[in-house]
C-alpha cells in the first residue's frame, strides 16, 4: 500500500485489505505538512555535513548538531513542557536508541548485573523487548507495581503513557533506585499541558511530536554529567553517532512550528498543536461514536484538566486507543479484530490480558476511516 | 576548528595547533563535492518520508529505501567490486550499527555463548570496542592468528585491512566457524579492483567509499535469508530502522558517482574515483618522501596490480598510513607525535605494540598539509 495513497482526499480501501493499527505509525500529520509546504522543505549540498563531527570535538556530545539543539531548547520553551535549564541534551537514532542508551548508561554505572528494568503495567510493549538485546547490563523484570527487589532496580515511567494515555508518576518509591522518563506523548496535541515536567533523564522523539517518524530522531534531556557521558559513549559504540542530515531536517521541521506560534501566518497550515488537537479529538469523537454502537468495548476516560499552553481546560486524545472488552464472549480482542481484518497489537505485549488491545488512532485517514466503517458495520 | 576552513585553498593550520589525525573523517573528498554542486543535492519536503516502513511491509527489511537500494546495486555494478546476485541489501545506521547487527544475528543462530570474536592483528581497533557493548551472546577474544578454540568463533576479515591497507584472507581454516568481510576499503581510489568479492557477508559504508561519514549509513550484502531476518530484527529493536531522509541522501550521493562514469560530463567536477586516487596518490608521495627525510619511521610497501576497474597495473593508496618506528630511540611512536603536537592512534589499540601507529590520511587538507610541514622541519 503506497502511503501517498493513504491520505489522499477521498481515498477508500478496499473492504478487503488488512487495516494496520498494530503500530504507531504517524501519518495522520502528512496534510498538515503538505499545507505548509516549502517552508518545512530541507536542502543539503553534497559537500555539507561531511564529517563525523557535528560540533566542537571538546563538547561532551560531539555528534549534537548546533541548530538541532537550539530549536529542540526553542519549541520546549515555547510549549513549556520540560525544564531544559542545565541539561544536556543527546540526540538518539528515534527515542529508541535513546531508552537503550539511557539503559546502558545507568547499568554502567552501577556495580550489580543485571540491574532489573521495571515499568508499570500495561507498559509499553518495547519495554520489554529488550531482553532481545541481551545485555549483560540489565534485564527486563515486568510490572513495577509487582517489582519485589532492592534498589537494584531502573523504572521506566511513560507519560502520558503508551498505551493507555494516562498521566504516570513512578511506582516504586525507593529512592536508591534509578528512572527513565519516557516523554514522548508530552505534547498539547496528546494530553493538556500541566507545567514543564522535570526530571533526571527525560525522552523526546520527533515522530510522536511532529509525525517524522522516518527520520529516526529522538533527544534526552540529562542533568547528570557521568550519565550523559556514557550515554554519549554508548551511541559512540553503537552507531558512532546520529546522522547529521536527519538532525539537520529535525531542526527544520521543529523550526516549523515554533515559528507558526512566534511569527502566526508564517506557513500556509497554521499551529501545529491547534491543529494535530483538533484533528485528534475529532478521532476520538468518532471512535467514541463507533464504540458505543459496537457496545463491546469500553475506553479510557480522561478527566477535563487546565492547559497551560491553549490557557483553557481542556480534553486528553492519546495517540493510541486502549480498548477493554466489556463482551464476555470476547475473551481475546485479537481474534475478533482478526475477524474484521483489522491488525491490533494484544494487550499481553503490554503486560495486560488478551481482553485488552492497543489501537493506532495516529494513522492515515484511510486506514483510520476504514477502521470506524468496519467497526460500524459489525455494530 | 571550523570544519569549512580546513579545506579552504591556501588555509594553514597554527603551528601550535594540534593536528587531529587519529580517526578516519574523510574530510579530503569535500572540495570534489564542492565541485559537483547543485547535482549532489538532496531536497526533501516537510510531508515526504514520515512513515516508519520506507517498503512493503512484507520485505524482510521493512526498512530499505528502494532508491538507496537501486544506487547501492548499480554502483557495485560499474565498480564491479561485489557479487550481489540474489544478496538481500541491509541497510545501518554506517558501518558500525552492521557490524552489531551481524555479530548479533550470527551469535543468536549459533547454541553456545559468548561466541569468540577474532580478527587478525594489526585489527580495526573498533573491534576489540564491542566489549563495550556488553552483549552476552558475543565476546572480543583478540587475534585471530593465536585463537586456540574450536569452531565456536566468528572471524571479521577486513579487506583492504584497517589500518595497513593489505589485502586480506580468512586466518582460520576451521569451516564450521563464522565469517564477516568488512569491505568498507574495497573501492578503486584506495586498492587494485581484484574482481567481484564474493562472500557471504560483506559490509560497506557511505564513509569511506564517498566521504559522507555524517550520514551514517552503511549497506550489508547478505546471502544467506536467516541471517538477513536476524539483522533487520536486532536493528528494529535498537534503532526502529535506519533513518529513511540519510538513505535518500545517499542513494543521491551514489547516484552522482555512478552519473559520473555512465553519462561522463554529467557533472563540473569529473569521475569520483580517477580523482580520488589522484589526491591519495599525491598524498602518498609527500608522505613518503617526508618520512624518507625523517628517517625515522618505515611505510608499508604494496606490489602493483592490474586494477580490472582502472584497467591497467595500479598502486594501491590506503586511506590510513601505518607507520612503525624504524629508530631504537622511539619504543613508544605515540609519545613522538605528541611532542609535535599530532593526534595519532596508537599501534596498541590494534593488536601491535606501541612501536606502530596509524595516521589518517583522509584528512582536510590543512591538517595534511599542516601534518607534512612539522614532520619536514623536524627533519
Amino acid at each position: 500500500m503506497k502511503e501517498k495513497a493513504l491520505n489522499s482526499p477521498g481515498f477508500e480501501i478496499d473492504p478487503d485489505l488488512v487495516i494496520t493499527l498494530d503500530h504507531g505509525d504517524p501519518l495522520m500529520f502528512e496534510p498538515f505538512w503538505k499545507e505548509v509546504g516549502h517552508n518545512a522543505t530541507v536542502t543539503i549540498s553534497g559537500w555539507e555535513k561531511m564529517s563525523y563531527y557535528a560540533c566542537d570535538t571538546d563538547d561532551i556530545c560531539w555528534f549534537l548538531e548546533p541548530d538541532f539543539a537550539n530549536e529542540v531548547l526553542r519549541l520546549h520553551r515555547i510549549v513549556n513542557n520540560a525544564a531544559t535549564n542545565g541539561c544536556h541534551i543527546i540526540p538518539g537514532v528515534g527515542s529508541t536508541q535513546l531508552i537503550h542508551a539511557t539503559l546502558h548508561a545507568l547499568a554502567s554505572i552501577e556495580a550489580r548485573h543485571p540491574v532489573n528494568v521495571v515499568s508499570a503495567a500495561p507498559y509499553y510493549s518495547m519495554y520489554s523487548d529488550i531482553n532481545s538485546m541481551k545485555s549483560a547490563l540489565y534485564h527486563w523484570a515486568g510490572d513495577a507495581a509487582t517489582f519485589k527487589g532492592d534498589d537494584n532496580f531502573i523504572e521506566i515511567v511513560c507519560s502520558p503513557n503508551n498505551p493507555d494515555g494516562m498521566i504516570r508518576h513512578a511506582v516504586l518509591s525507593n529512592n536508591a533506585g534509578k528512572r527513565v522518563h519516557d516523554m514522548a506523548y508530552y505534547w498539547p496535541h496528546y494530553t493538556p499541558m500541566r507545567g514543564p515536567a522535570d526530571h533526571d533523564i527525560m525522552l523526546f522523539t520527533l515522530s510522536k511530536a511532529t509525525g517524522h517518524a522516518g527520520t529516526r530522531i529522538g533527544w534526552a534531556l540529562i542533568k547528570d554529567t557521568d550519565v550523559a557521558r556514557e550515554m554519549v559513549n554508548y551511541i559512540t559504540l553503537n552507531t558512532n553517532g546520529v546522522s547529521r542530515d536527519s538532525q539537520v531536517r529535525a531542526a527544520r521541521i521543529l523550526k516549523v512550528i515554533s515559528d507558526g506560534y512566534e511569527f502566526p501566518n508564517s506557513n500556509g497550515a497554521g499551529q501545529f498543536f491547534h491543529i494535530g488537537r483538533h484533528l485528534l479529538a475529532d478521532r476520538w469523537r468518532r471512535l467514541r461514536q463507533a464504540m458505543e454502537v459496537l457496545g463491546k468495548f469500553s475506553l479510557p476516560r480522561f478527566s477535563t484538566e487546565f492547559c497551560e499552553f491553549f490557557k483553557e481546560q481542556a480534553q486528553t486524545y492519546p495517540g493510541f486507543a486502549w480498548l477493554r472488552s466489556e463482551d464476555e464472549s470476547i475473551n481475546d480482542c485479537g481474534d475478533f479484530f482478526k475477524r474484521i481484518n483489522v491488525l491490533i497489537r494484544s494487550g499481553r505485549l503490554f503486560g495486560a490480558g488478551p481482553n485488552y488491545v492497543r489501537i493506532n488512532l495516529m494513522g492515515s485517514d484511510a486506514y483510520f476511516d476504514g477502521f470506524i466503517k468496519r467497526i460500524t458495520s459489525f455494530g
